[in-house]
């Protein structure tokens, strides 16, 4: 789980809570309205139902989980699974790895295996497994996108909400002492969309282009063992040149390990 | 039919007309105003006009009906057809493809099969493909930023239109009741303004940025397979290297239906 | 002549002349202040002086010209003159382009038709034509930079205007009736920072951008066409060359005419 | 230490602290609100805490120590020591070196040079050192991409406040009197927003862009200077080549000091 | 000299000084206020020094004497002076050239000129030349950052200017009467940082840049020359290849003074 991902978002709605709640002459209730949050939360979603294809608007939410659930990929243990199957290889030859493909814990190792298994040609191999990382890296860059937008189009709609509150406000100027009142509610729809683009859509795209760029780097680790392993290079080489991959730190550890 | 594209627009336009109407003390006449609708979307358009070719923006509206009408090119059945015509050039030679151009469903393809059947250099057919492409990616990229400019130009004449009114309106202040319903007035242009920009350009801004990756996606993969054809490569590995196109779901399906 | 161009420009003014002539109350005197059109425009003239050269900055009405009085270049007649000067140099010698010389339309083929006729190596007359294209880029670039930055400090002018506005009329507000049109004129300044922004600047600054990708597109075929030329390459092979730079439409025309 | 960060912080708040002593009618105290502070702080720090891995977050205040301690490397020493190694290297061979590490000021050369006395091949001890290079490069971005959006979110958040407040205001506007006082605090958000942004994060995060540049190019001298000893180069060429990396001052400096 | 900057500068304060005077009921004095001053100026300064190296911060005044005093390098005499050195390597070889130092105008000329004499390899001159180019580079990129941060920090600081004298006068409402003066002041600050931004950094800033480009166009030339003096090439072919460089105009007039 991603502590930083759960407390952020706690700490940041708890803070806005805690500062109405704690404000004199203040209550949630004058928050809250309905109408102002439907304007603001539906405008946005609108908005990217008309600027993104329908699959990405559906599969969005799903982005939530990632933010929330990922855990770092132990780039270690990768290293150690890739040399241990290059040693199957080089050992028994490259169809041996079909017995140990149910155990490998990546998906992605598991197609590049299965392709070298099925003696498929390196090249289209390598073409294979790079067209899945650019797949998934559109993926992930639309994903990314679309909480831009939200980022975007939240506040845009919060001061869409406003202006309509403003103009029905000056329009009925024949009671001054509701004034206040309805431009209070007014302000609202510029509040919602500042708190929905800054405590949630902006903060989680930034998290998702970074989780994005740790993935693509594991996949990069695991391409260049794949074709390590099909050209039949030594396990001890393919050791040493994915470690370069490994931050100093880690890369003293794994040493200390053997 | 774009079916999201649909349900954002009415979506976005129908929040903002149910937000008006339970208002209370609101009514839609108070925000429908000629002079300020001609001000912004006039002003825009007017805008645009000094800063595109009559081409584009005359055939802007067009890029509507591909926000709205546009479906997925089926890439699976498209690397089928590529590699059917492969075949038939394999087995009966290039010029046995003058009698299947009737039957290609993509006028691209029939380009490239056209030229090859004439005999032309293979470098000659490839930069004829290439500049084709470059002209659909100029033309879309031409269209998108008039839907980006009328974005940004409408609030720009909306602004200007609340400055006309403020104006106006600081003028006559003999009349200190007028002074509401006056400012009401002068903000309606800004309110257009966002709502043409947040409802309508942006968004499909956006969404014809997608559109065009994606047919540069499906030329790319059809200037590759008219190239190996033309090279008389066998039928089979043009079917595998098209086919790391493919995102792995589509990938699997594709060799199930084997 | 450009006809968007002049369309838009009185359009633009026209709709904002029309909506303060039909606003009740309003008068155009009230809209028209000497020293707040010397602030705005003076103003970011100055600015642009300080940040270009003065050549760039006395040239750039000269871009007027271009904004208003372009048209497109015909590039099948442009391709059908490469070809027509290839015919002679593979039939007569390269020095009997000389006699040619006198009809041709465009002077940037005129400088390399006179190196190829003058001898010059073939790696120094290509430096030289794009040399000349990195010239000609430059200019238009520092020009459109111009106009882009015209477009930007005109509305920081009309803010630092109407600041100055407010600041007077804040400091005498012992006399209130006079509070309403001395922010009417302190606004002025901002609108007219907007309207020279939006009206004049931004447009043709987008409208020059283009037009400078036009004609690089017509130097770039121009260049391939007299290396074609003095490298003696068969006039048919250059046609088939050349005519990739045409957009499919302009290319099935010109297969027609033959 | 870095003297210009610390007076420039100090500069910065002192003149905003002798702003509000000096100003007539005012106090210190009517600038402090704990809550507001809390929202602003809170706020940016919890924004960021969704934005990026809680190592970087956990990271950052150590950034502050680089800010304020740093000291240029002094790259002729740098060059001098490199080429006192390749003295060494020369005279007694690579394995010599193993006598000298400890001597060694700088872990990147003694991480170099370790592999180069360990036999690793050249270009497994590239690698490592670039991906080493690389991952300093991202770490430090990562820093300076912490420090820009804490310069964004804080006055993002510093907005959110003044709705909160503002909001509460107009809801009890029963008391005119406290108006002035209500938005007096309400304002208090956006102005902590705007001097945290501009006093620390945004200047620091442009420091954190110079310190980072200027410890790559470090780097890469050693790169340069440990590939060029484990060639086994002319420890005078070496020099030559390395000294290109100086500025024209210093390298006339290091001539004298011949 | 450069008068665009000098005229500009002039214009810009003038302008606003004018629009003062000529005001009904406005005067200078009112405009004047030293705590504010000390905010913008001080503030933007501090937030500079934290952001920059102290090197920079204090040579940043000198980019004035370049902004006011530049003239543009007259490139046709330069390519006449490489040519006549030429001239002199090739008749009497290149030792010969260390007498011509003392004539030589340019002092990046003599760097090379000066290896070139004492024998360095060719790959070395170049690196050094090339390295200088970018220390150049360097140094002007960084001193016009400092311009467009200056230009960033001083609106920045005028808004907290603003908001400590709105807070301030909010606080203050006992006597309404001195509202009007209380904001007139407030805003003081936030029309010196539009000022200061915009009649001096962000104008000079764009001017540095492109000074910076013509510069490195003309060390560019330099090297380029000195390459082809040390190899030995045919001066008349030296000055043919250098003269592409030349705009079509001069390159016409240079052929005419011939």
């Amino acid at each position: 789980m991603d502590i930083a991902s759960v407390i952020g978002l706690i700490a940041a709605f708890g803070l806005i809570l805690v500062a109405i709640l704690i404000a004199p002459g203040s209550s949630l209730a004058a928050f809250i309205d309905a109408p102002s949050i439907l304007v603001v939360c539906g405008g946005a979603v609108a908005a990217c139902m008309m600027a993104f294809p329908l699959k990405t608007v559906l599969g969005s939410p799903m982005a939530l989980k990632v933010v929330f659930l990922n855990k770092p990929t132990d780039v270690t243990a990768l290293i150690k699974e890739i040399v241990s199957l290059a040693e199957t290889a080089r050992r028994d030859g490259l169809l041996a790895l079909e017995g140990r493909i149910a155990e490998i814990s990546n998906a992605f190792i598991v197609l590049g295996i299965q392709m070298a298994v099925d003696g498929a040609r390196p090249d289209v191999i390598e073409d294979l497994l790079r067209t899945e990382i650019d797949a998934v890296a559109t993926r992930h860059r639309d994903v990314k996108a679309f909480y831009d937008q939200m980022g975007r189009f939240a506040p845009a709609y919060g001061m869409i909400g406003t202006l309509l509150g403003l103009i029905i406000m000056l329009g009925n100027m024949s009671d001054p002492s509701s004034i206040g009142s309805g431009m209070a509610v007014a302000l609202l729809t510029t509040l919602y969309g500042a708190i929905v683009s800054n405590c949630v859509f902006l903060p989680f795209a930034e998290k998702l282009s970074f989780l994005n760029k740790q993935e693509l780097l594991v996949m990069e680790i695991i391409v260049r063992g794949i074709m390590a392993i099909q050209s039949g290079e030594n396990p001890r080489v393919i050791e040493q040149k994915l470690r370069t991959f490994l931050p100093p730190a880690a890369r003293k550890k794994a040493d200390e390990e053997k």
